[in-house]
């Protein structure tokens, strides 16, 4: 009785104010972040600015391997973003194969001919020995969490997961057969998650750094967001590895497996100060996994 | 057993394909649409285009009003879009009490003194007699579903019902106290939809056309999106009722519920055609509910 008594006497009259979102990400330890490859992040720059994509290897390896290979024989540089649709995306292709028109391109980088089609469709895989952090709130469309750093649903009695089409998700435009995409096409998300795409689509990352300056742009007036002609489109002026880029920013992901990350996802969940009644939950896409510059 | 061979033999060999959502909507009678009232239409004018936004009388009562007396004394005109937010929302916001500064109004449309604060709270209201169409798929925040052509969510043990925060939705801005909210700040929902804000502000209704061309604009670069200057702010050159607007355009919204509405929702569920999976759902702020100009 006396320790119980104690114990109250020790308690604050009030208890301090619960963490906010932001401060749980800026308090975290360096053990809550994942460093990301810079042989698995493109920057692809345009005359809006930089977008820098995380590549996912793990989720549509031959995906990843033909962007890579794409980015590596100069065929973005000199394409074009030919397509932003309001609440949708914004999709960007690389020039034609064959076609040695260049943006300033020295000759030694014009581009050789990859021919990667076709490539098998990568809109799912095997969750066998995939690392997965539950969402524990309701989804409309699957079970939903995190893997990796990435937002992610699963099909347990399926045993298949895959990447989420999320704000700032990345995935590779394809025409009507499964098997079309060749990965010269890629689109962003950026409005309300369009997680009916999942599993039709090969999700192959995520716009860390620059969305902003390309959701900003002009919509496209023809069907889907297409621009109607080239000179409406926003240059692609070229696409580099990070890893061949000495100066490219050294972005890390939140670990979604880190006590940090549970802590960031129940504030997002149950969020305080200005709210006067926390949610009690959150939706996948809009838990929205931290990113930041290394420090 | 005949019977049943005649009813085989009757099927055709290969089913019609399922309706895509686009061609319910165009398929749709007239009576699955409810005409926009004019008197609860406000036309934004900004130099980037129109915002055609339908107010919810029947869930924000005393902010519609608000809305509506400052629209009608002018106070809009000359005002400015104030905050544009990667992945959240475009704010525009009336010129401060007693400006009379305005933008080519002649003398007659001079503001008035409005001072409609304080407003009550109203971020949600009884649900007792309000029409609700299930969504019929799992959610994180709460029970989501349709009224009166509006996303809502609702809360069966508290009685509570309450407008969601979906891509278009538009809300009030308030400081830190709830009642801080005048109507002369509003905002509309961008990106992802932020469910975290459902019963924290109050949502008073929906840009059904117009947004696309405010979406576009760049982001502001100060905390929130805010604006660092004036002069990057958007201008917002009047703002007026439709209901005084004689070419004003005649909006309809899908009746929620409707047959129309159920056969789109479920087919926004069961993609089909470029789908080689169907979601089998389908959340909340992703169904999209109809909008047409009367035909």
């Amino acid at each position: 009785m006396l320790t119980l008594l104690a114990a109250l006497l020790a308690t604050p009259a009030t208890a301090p104010p619960p963490k906010q979102p932001a401060e749980i990400v800026a308090d975290s330890p360096a053990t809550a972040w994942r460093a990301v490859d810079p042989a698995n992040l493109v920057l692809f720059e345009t005359t809006a600015g930089t977008m820098a994509v995380e590549l996912a290897p793990d989720f549509a390896p031959a995906h990843v391997a033909a962007i890579k290979a794409l980015v590596q024989a100069g065929r973005f540089d000199g394409g074009a973003i030919t397509r932003v649709q309001e609440n949708y995306v914004v999709q960007w292709a690389a020039r034609p194969e064959g076609d040695a028109s260049s943006v300033g391109q020295p000759p030694d980088v014009r581009p050789q001919r990859v021919r990667p089609r076709p490539l098998p469709p990568e809109f799912e895989r095997s969750a066998a020995g995939v690392p997965f952090t539950p969402l524990g709130y309701p989804d409309a469309y699957a079970e939903a969490g995190f893997s990796g750093g990435w937002p992610v649903a699963r099909d347990r009695g399926q045993g298949r997961i895959w990447l989420a089409h999320c704000h700032g998700m990345v995935g590779v435009g394809h025409d009507m057969p499964p098997d079309s995409g060749d990965g010269s096409e890629l689109y962003a998300v950026t409005g309300h998650g369009p997680r009916h795409l999942d599993r039709n689509i090969a999700v192959v990352g995520r716009v860390l750094a620059g969305l902003e300056f390309h959701t900003a742009l002009n919509r496209g007036t023809e069907a889907l967001g297409f621009y109607k002609t080239p000179e409406e489109q926003t240059k692609l002026l070229r696409a580099r590895l990070a890893s061949s880029v000495p100066d490219a920013p050294r972005y890390q992901v939140m670990d979604t497996a880190s006590p940090s990350f549970a802590a960031y996802k129940t504030a997002r969940a149950n969020r305080t100060g200005f709210f006067i009644r926390p949610a009690g939950g959150v939706d996948l896409c809009n838990v929205q996994v931290p990113v930041r510059v290394a420090p």
